[in-house]
């Protein structure tokens, strides 16, 4: 197995602001032997997610990667060695397989991944996997929307924001969605169902909140924090729920970001503000995937998959996610 | 009755930063005649909060008392007159009774209180009212403590601080108090039986709650937000409660005030921000009452009321609520 490369973006430098090319570094090295209980994966797609962000610059909820090391990222890849009894060779895998092409891992924290009948692989992520997960229990269990409530979505056209909103009409909800060019607001009314959808590039984000919910604001699913977040709290409801999912408008700030002046709101409204990790949600992993699966099937739910290709085009691809230019769940094809 | 001389503070202008003495207008004018149903209060004594500050300069869950009328205040005081069967010469009630020293009610909004041996009246705005309901389900029902957390409480040495850490011992947890003088924090730790105390003008907030909360934060009852939530955020521990009962740092704020930038931290902790108001638990109120009775009379709290005299007072007093030169619960003796 020597003989094959194995290709890695490497962290070289903690981002200041979005990340940079001289952030990372490129090697390129021998794949490793196998040892007892570890298991050879060729990664096939890299997950993209706000989250990198985070990863590389400080401790969050993981520590910091660490300077020198492959860049921590999830991906998902076909087993081609193993010397662990629960992995077979062929088997499709998903973990936090590193930004590189060959990862040699142990079983922990790597998990087996069903091949579905009529869904690629890249369902795995763009559906299934975290960011399904995210979607479905940070919805229903932290925001827990009824049948006729207003629910706002920020960062809508993306991943997890997408597939909110469709499980909120699921539920009942109305739902509005807030994106940021026309194009994404037209996909998400035209095609997802979302009842309104808000440039916050061309709107008053205030103003247009007002227009699209007129009964208020009853749960928000919240992506981007700063000054949506903001202005939606003036227009919650008693006993609103904002559920915390990100924050990411505040992920590349290089001064500190200043958090929401009207939090006062919550007082007002008693409203609850939480926040949540998919990782909480994980032994639940297959109640939504099976849950999530039965809607995609039944034509209830769509995703959409924003394929890169190639591995060199990682840090550029990332800052995607910051710029608000993809829409979908990123991946890159490695 | 109409001999009766009623001396009155009326609304002059909305506060801008702290109260000014001319945001306020001293009338004096006979009392009415009674009407059926009505009863005609003379008010003992008259309840400052922070929430004065509110509902001067604008809507909030109150609507703004207008231009001209009698500020809003709570008060206590003895029923003269009664046309109102529920009422009768000489009972005690409280209410939204106004900054003056007579007011012609109706019965609803006015509740009879009891007469307690042993306890003055004022025990009813120090011990009972509205703030031993506000320390007793913003901390138990939002916060929810249990035995062995730790408990932070911001403007600890304030009415409803000083209850609630005293209930946080009594569930058994850590108590850090915070407050703004040495004199406070001695009260605090040496009268009431908290854990610790910070005097938040003299030391870093941050280290000082890492040094007297070395296994982190489970319970926030915040009275203050601003800089002191911030720095509280950083260190609150996994599923952490952060009970919202006011923000005073921000009441007074002339230019908008920002929030606080570590909000991030509810989803790294995936801890839950709620906000309540005293007013949602008033249909619970005799069983907090007879908890907190109970355990006064055992001796396991005790309430401490700063009396100023006059009801000629009350505009350079209440802004002892902002500048943190009063202990204990606030009011005047009208």
């Amino acid at each position: 197995m020597s003989e094959r490369k194995n290709r890695q973006w490497r962290l070289a430098a903690r981002p200041v602001g979005n990340f940079k090319d001289s952030d990372f570094r490129w090697t390129e090295e021998p794949v490793r032997s196998l040892e007892d209980g570890e298991i050879l994966v060729h990664s096939q797609y890299l997950s993209l997610d706000p989250t990198n962000r985070g990863w590389a610059a400080r401790d969050t909820y993981l520590p910091a990667v660490k300077l020198g090391d492959v860049m921590r990222g999830g991906a998902i890849g076909v087993v081609e060695e193993s010397r662990n009894s629960n992995f077979a060779v062929g088997d499709h895998v998903s973990g936090l397989l590193g930004w590189q092409e060959y990862a040699v891992v142990d079983g922990a924290g790597v998990g087996k991944l069903p091949q579905i009948p009529g869904l690629p692989m890249t369902a795995h992520l763009g559906l299934f996997g975290h960011i399904g997960l995210t979607a479905y229990y940070g919805l229903l269990d932290v925001g827990q929307p009824k049948a006729g409530e207003t629910l706002v979505v920020s960062a809508a056209a993306g991943a997890v924001g997408s597939l909110v909103g469709q499980i909120g009409k699921i539920v009942g909800c109305r739902v509005v969605g807030i994106a940021g060019s026309d194009e994404k607001c037209c996909w998400l009314t035209g095609d997802l169902g979302f009842d309104a959808a808000i440039n916050y590039k061309k709107e008053n984000i205030a103003e247009a909140l007002k227009r699209n919910c007129p009964n208020g604001i009853d749960v928000d699913f919240e992506n981007v924090g700063g000054e949506i977040l903001d202005a939606l709290l003036l227009q919650i409801n008693l006993g609103a729920r904002i559920s915390l999912c990100g924050m990411i408008s505040q992920y590349n700030a290089i001064e500190g970001a200043s958090g929401p002046s009207n939090l006062f709101m919550l007082i007002v409204k008693r409203a609850r503000m939480q926040g949540f990790l998919v990782s909480d949600y994980m032994n639940r992993a297959a109640e939504a995937m099976s849950q999530l699966g039965k809607w995609y099937l039944e034509g209830k739910i769509k995703y959409r998959v924003d394929v890169v290709e190639g591995l060199e085009q990682a840090p550029t691809a990332v800052n995607k996610l910051f710029d608000g230019s993809n829409t979908g769940k990123l991946v890159v094809k490695i």
